[in-house]
């Protein structure tokens, strides 16, 4: 499966990576970066990084510095550290370079090189998804599919994180989200719904230090800043997944339960930034502000043990 | 408990008022009604006809005939019937008429000449509460209570009826609700939440009117079209009882799960209409839109049974 991993590293999305780039199931044609969890030219730096560390030889592209039409956000290095790797330090300067294409450019590039082959892997906020829909709308027509991580769907009272409505992703450009939701191209959506139920506890980071190798140790190292922040804010020893479910869900979607029907995204307002699904069948008058458009797989449930058994085992640990 | 009933009758409007009648817990002093179920003539007529053939002594009050700042709506005569009564016809001309006072000056009044002893019961559309705290800003601080049937809070999946997050009474006047919910006088919700889960089955409706004596025979008449609905609409062999509910809570708050936090309602956009609570200790930062407001309490939970049996043993069928 070729794949785009369109990224805001970011402690998760360098987990999710990790594990990408371990699976023979995955073919990765590119990195890109947004603005997200930190702003977008530490978070390319760290993408150089990442692939430089991980030996990968593929294009880094440096994306969107902002959302489409609002002001770039402050970043969370509360969440992912003040370098956005946790408690890691890089070198300086790294032995790499970005690619000279913007990202969206990148992202169409691929997709028109590989028709119906790339499948998206979208871990930040949508802004380059939605830029290379613009620049190119055909697009849409030519991907093997999207998945992303983004959102939240009240599922099991998951709601926000950002508001009691909103998820990071979607709040940080909830504009290009509402348009990647509704364009004409396969979605799947992995919120909060699922990824705050994949709880990698203290115990699991630690085994994955102690037996997975300079992978475990880096995945330890790279997630205790981000495990200190989950336990200040919730009292949770350990971290959940997040980015990793967009990879997983990916090459194992038997491990999700997913519910169909069209996703829109509120832009504005005490609900800014919420994802808004109409199930297929769901009891309300037609709505054209969701029925005019396709259905997204979103998933509403996942096999927790399975989930973290492919993941640690991925790294030769059980 | 000394009661004011806000409705918009609607079928299970008067299935409410014939239990909030029937208890002697209560001491009903007014019926205010609001445009909702139909348009405020109709529905006054039913009022009207309702405290003529339950024999009550109180005066009725005419309420505002559209949203504070909207149009009005075309009411749901495909739920509640043409008439609002589900297949019932109504004696023409009626032998009551309403009181001169709009519905907002009755409840200013009524707060004002009993202070800190009325609670506002809400079946419909929040316009009247708007208006009574635009004219009377200090009745706030002078009612007992307020339990409203609105909303929707996602628990359980129970999301909208409108839209697929807005319920019918919120969404027919969001800004009326909005200050209604962040007002500084105690709420209690009863939204889809709880109200979908209370289904008085066709069993259950045909006990009532088999044993219920007059009273049973009318609840289960006027019952008949909405049932149809249902049936139609949603495959429910039986109704919702919503409405009853905001009564049954004010006297039974112990036959539900109440979870505390400050609601706001969403004001356009695609969530139009939708509340959204933020509960004490939610893990978000913090969200001026909710810190700013007092803490409501919303129904998450109910005792089904419990809420049946009661219902059903104040008109003597078990």
């Amino acid at each position: 499966m070729k794949v785009i991993f369109d990224t805001d590293p970011g402690v998760d999305d360098a987990m999710a990576l990790r594990f990408l780039t371990r699976r023979p199931e995955f073919e990765l044609l590119a990195i890109t970066t947004v603005h997200g969890n930190l702003d977008v030219d530490t978070v390319t730096r760290n993408a150089l990084w990442l692939a430089g560390w991980m030996g990968l030889s593929v294009p880094v592209a440096r994306g969107a510095e902002a959302p489409l039409c609002r002001d770039a956000g402050r970043g969370a290095p509360h969440v992912h550290g003040a370098g956005g790797l946790g408690d890691l330090t890089l070198p300086d300067p790294l032995d790499r370079t970005a690619d000279p294409r913007p990202a969206w450019q990148v992202i169409v590039d691929l997709v028109r090189a590989y028709p119906h082959q790339v499948t998206l892997i979208a871990v930040g906020p949508l802004t380059n998804l939605a830029l290379a829909l613009r620049h190119d709308p055909a697009i849409a027509g030519l991907v093997a599919g999207v998945s992303l991580m983004g959102g939240a769907f009240g599922m099991h009272g998951h709601t926000g994180n950002m508001s009691p409505v909103a998820e990071a992703n979607i709040l940080s450009d909830p504009e290009a989200a509402d348009q990647v939701m509704t364009a004409p191209w396969p979605v799947s959506i992995l919120g909060l719904d699922v990824t705050q139920q994949v709880v990698m506890d203290a115990a699991y980071l630690d085994r994955l230090g102690a037996q997975g190798g300079a992978d475990g140790a880096f995945l330890r190292g790279v997630s205790r800043f981000y495990q200190a922040f989950h336990e200040r804010s919730r009292g949770l020893a350990g971290i959940f997944a997040h980015d990793s479910l967009a990879v997983i869900h990916a090459m194992a979607p038997h491990l999700f339960t997913l519910r169909h029907g069209p996703v829109r995204v509120v832009c504005g307002g005490l609900a800014d930034g919420q994802t808004i699904q109409k199930p297929d069948g769901f009891p309300c008058p037609p709505t054209a502000a969701w029925d005019a458009f396709p259905a997204r797989a979103v998933a509403v449930d996942v096999d927790v043990a399975g989930v973290l058994a492919l993941y640690a085992g991925t790294f030769g640990v059980s």
